[in-house]
């Protein structure tokens, strides 16, 4: 029931950008040093954020990340459905790499669909600015300088 | 969002015992040859399942393991709950191991915990009876011979 490491980061890189607010252009490094992750990781994830719209990057001296929509705009369960690498909770969900004999009759795996489904109704209902609601409070967190 | 192989295994055991019916002692080899799945793997897993109610074993020669328990008794959410090592979707579910400077006041948490909710409560809703409605069907597959 773990999401990926590399959804936690795509998370928490939205969650500092939004926190940080447009006027300043992030960079990779401050958010690493920030939560103490690896950078690499992170290098992947942001390029993937900008890939998927989610952030937008400015080139140049003085450049970085910042977010490419306002943070209402921002669906917690659409980032979860790009971040995470598939939804395979067991074997059969996997046509490809399924074994399990029973799977063209066995009805758990609608059990567990409907589940996944009903997990992703309620991030469907959270944006980004939902979940920084504590904005100010975050500001403070995070140590950023007023 | 993967349930761990060890909850997959859980479940296949169930199912196979389900299917099988109360006057069939099984073997965890009969069931690791019908899956194709590791022997020693099953072990671990049937040994958890007794301790847990789900299944007994009868011990002796002819003796085997069989559901301890009438299917319609063994609710999916509550085996997957007793099978999954945790629930700690991201970092910040696990005080103990918690690095995320911003968790006290970052809500994505809430949000997380409540599609997690959301998950078990469509689980809560199923039993092994339940996902077990075609097990005239099921029983062909695993080719069990009448």
């Amino acid at each position: 029931m773990r999401l990926t490491v590399y959804t936690d980061y795509s998370l928490r890189v939205l969650l500092y950008l939004g926190v940080r607010g447009q006027d300043h252009l992030a960079t990779i490094q401050e958010i690493a040093d920030t939560y103490q992750i690896s950078k690499n990781h992170l290098m992947k994830v942001t390029y993937d954020l900008g890939k998927n719209g989610f952030i937008e990057t400015i080139r140049g001296r003085g450049g970085g990340i910042r977010l490419a929509v306002a943070p209402e705009e921002v669906n917690i369960g659409q980032v979860v459905r790009k971040t995470e690498e598939d939804f395979h909770i067991v074997e059969c969900f996997d046509p490809e790499s399924n074994l399990c004999k029973i799977s063209p009759e066995c009805r758990l795996k609608y059990a567990l669909n409907e589940a996944l489904q009903a997990y992703f109704k309620v991030l469907d209902s959270y944006t980004l600015a939902d979940v920084l609601v504590s904005k100010n409070a975050l500001f403070e967190l995070f140590g950023f300088e007023k």
